[in-house]
């Protein structure tokens, strides 16, 4: 099995399900509950909130934890629009967010709120100047997408950022999903507000998360109920799934300072010989401004469907588009947003590593894709 | 161990786990890639609903996903509420609500919506009299707990719902948190258009829950962004999780039915031995109208966290109040509803048994109960 679609979802490892289980076994407590199990699993739950806040250089009560991404930049994004609204209801985003992001300031300019999606270019990044541009004095909260999980695209977040400072009444949200372990960001020093991670996206497990809130920030909840995560999220915790959180990010992180040169080597080698193969056309790039464990190209004619099936077939298993939109079958919003018109936008197949990705892996489906490209081609004429 | 706080959380059956444990491994794939281990990924997230569905008696498509009961109850009642505001914005539940709809009406009320909260009796439940004087044409939805945390008060979600017949466009939701397995409603005979469920209170995984919407009914989402679970519940799907919910539903609906004789056993020895005790009075009862899993009583003048550090320390594991608000040293909100007075709220204390608890548990508890409660009361003199 050869397994390129990382961006959708990753294995977890095998010692984060161990330590699932431990925890699950061993400190099955509410950790809400006055007794002695209970205070062992909230034990569990500060130590895993600790390490987590370590890793992510941000302090402890600043980590809330989620049931993933999708919750987290909803949470963020209407967290922050709903609760300082009286101050402004102008709010930024991009045009190349994953849905999450993009259908809930959907939902916001529903709602009444005024909302400016910021143009890319067509490598796929925003401008600072766009930004300059598009901000008011009634804006309350810019949110933008880190690494684009269709091409990788890497937004300047550090400049934004920078910028951001002479306005302190501007929320500022990164969307760090597809980031985190394999493109650091520096939370404090880049001015960051709230930043959203998930589980799944790094060996960890479905259905976790966390969202980082500056101290200080106050934010409208969506689940409403008990006081846990100071309540900004009520529910029982979920103790063993967070701590499988924190071990997965730990684990992942310390691949990355070996892993990172790896993922860069097996990305020039996906985009050379992409390169060589005719009726390919790439459309992400490598190096600065490009996050290393993506790849996007298309095959302008070809379903994506019928190439994805036939990779299957041979058990490589890539993706098009994001996986959460990937059964409708329209093109790609953000390569048509990126200009790179509609027969492109509806050919596209992303691969994606993790550090657990081989060299040979990508070898292989270099090989496979010199055979059946021209197949596939052959039988569009 | 004998741990007696089944209503705050359960430990999680070894077979639950080991689904987990498999899903995770071999069924990694997001459910929404279209390659075959997304397909495989989806296949079991179906088998999953498809197996739910029956157990609950209703269709695959009414299950919904969800991270827990507490977003389950948010889900349903603003869903409901703020999708059909515009037919009226009456909305009623009553004062003895677990946190989660509680403060979710809270927030509706915040929000311009007009609530009712209907009383108790003194054995903690509604009558069906007071919601007839309380429903108005304006009305959209009545929100009722089935089987409340702390007292195990069972409400007449028949009589209700069978009355509710007469008003089509008033939507009946249940919190069926404490209920499902122990004491089942029959969800189409009894009327109920959206009812919430809890993996961890039988046996299955932290995270974990369903929400059943009868076909039909729209609800304003609260996560916005990919297509998944009718696009009710954005976010990746938490296959393994939702399996293991499947598996625990199964499995616990299994014991019911024999464990469900000694449930009530236990019950009535609970309720002898404590009645026996001077200085404990009972707040809960059992037969008609109480579940077989929860027994509350008070010790007055003595302090919750003092007993149950006693029993603690003899790994004897009770609690007070709801899990969820344990750590708040205010009253029980409930028993002072129940017109129980200030101190009878102020020392509650609560238990509540699994299909797993034995005979001799408690009556190792009524035991040490008999040693301790003479003891702390001295104490207090
Ligand atoms: C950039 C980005 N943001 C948000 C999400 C949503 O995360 P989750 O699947 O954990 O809900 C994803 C992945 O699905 C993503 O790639
Ligand atoms: C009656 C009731 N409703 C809702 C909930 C919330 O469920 P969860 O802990 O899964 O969020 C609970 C338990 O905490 C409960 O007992």
């Amino acid at each position: 099995m050869i397994y390129l679609d990382n961006s959708a979802t990753t294995k977890p490892y095998k010692e984060v399900l161990e330590t699932y289980l431990t925890v699950s076994e061993q400190y099955f407590g509410n950790p809400s509950s006055l007794h002695t199990l209970g205070l062992e699993a909230e034990k569990v739950l500060t130590r895993s909130r600790e390490l987590i806040a370590k890793l992510l250089g941000v302090k402890a009560k600043e980590v809330i934890f989620t049931s993933g991404g999708t919750e987290g930049n909803n949470l963020a994004i209407k967290g922050v629009s709903l609760e300082h609204q009286s101050r402004g209801k102008h709010i930024i985003t991009s045009v190349i967010e994953h849905a999450s992001t993009y259908e809930t300031f959907a939902e916001l300019e529903n709602k009444g709120f005024d909302v400016t999606y910021l143009p890319v270019n067509q490598t796929g990044h925003v401008s600072l100047d766009d930004l300059k541009q598009a901000i008011r004095s009634d804006t309350i909260l810019v949110s933008l997408i880190h690494v684009n999980n269709e091409t990788g695209a890497v937004q300047p977040i550090q400049e934004i950022g920078e910028f951001l400072k002479d306005y302190p009444k501007v929320f500022f949200h990164v969307d760090h999903v597809q980031g985190v372990t394999k493109v650091p960001v520096h939370f404090k020093k880049n001015n960051i507000d709230l930043c959203t991670i998930s589980g799944h996206k790094f060996h960890g497990l479905k259905g976790t998360g966390a969202l980082y809130v500056r101290e200080g920030i106050t934010l409208s909840p969506m689940l409403h109920g008990g006081v846990q995560e100071a309540r900004l999220r009520a529910g029982t915790e979920n103790v063993p799934g967070i701590a499988a959180l924190a071990k997965a990010l730990r684990m992942t992180i310390e691949k990355a300072e070996e892993g990172k040169l790896n993922l860069m080597q097996l990305q020039q080698k996906a985009i050379a010989g992409l390169k060589e193969i005719n009726g390919i056309v790439l459309n992400s790039g490598s190096g600065d401004g490009h996050a290393p464990h993506i790849v996007n190209f298309s095959i302008p004619g070809a379903k994506p469907e019928v190439v994805i099936q036939a990779l299957s077939h041979q058990q490589i298993y890539v993706s098009t588009k994001s996986a959460c939109s990937s059964k409708l079958s329209s093109p790609s919003r953000i390569l048509l947003e990126m200009g790179l018109g509609q027969k492109r936008a509806e050919s596209a197949i992303r691969i994606s590593f993790s550090y657990e990705t081989q060299d040979q892996e990508v070898e292989a489906f270099i090989q496979v894709m010199k055979k059946e490209v021209p197949k596939l081609l052959q039988v569009m004429r």
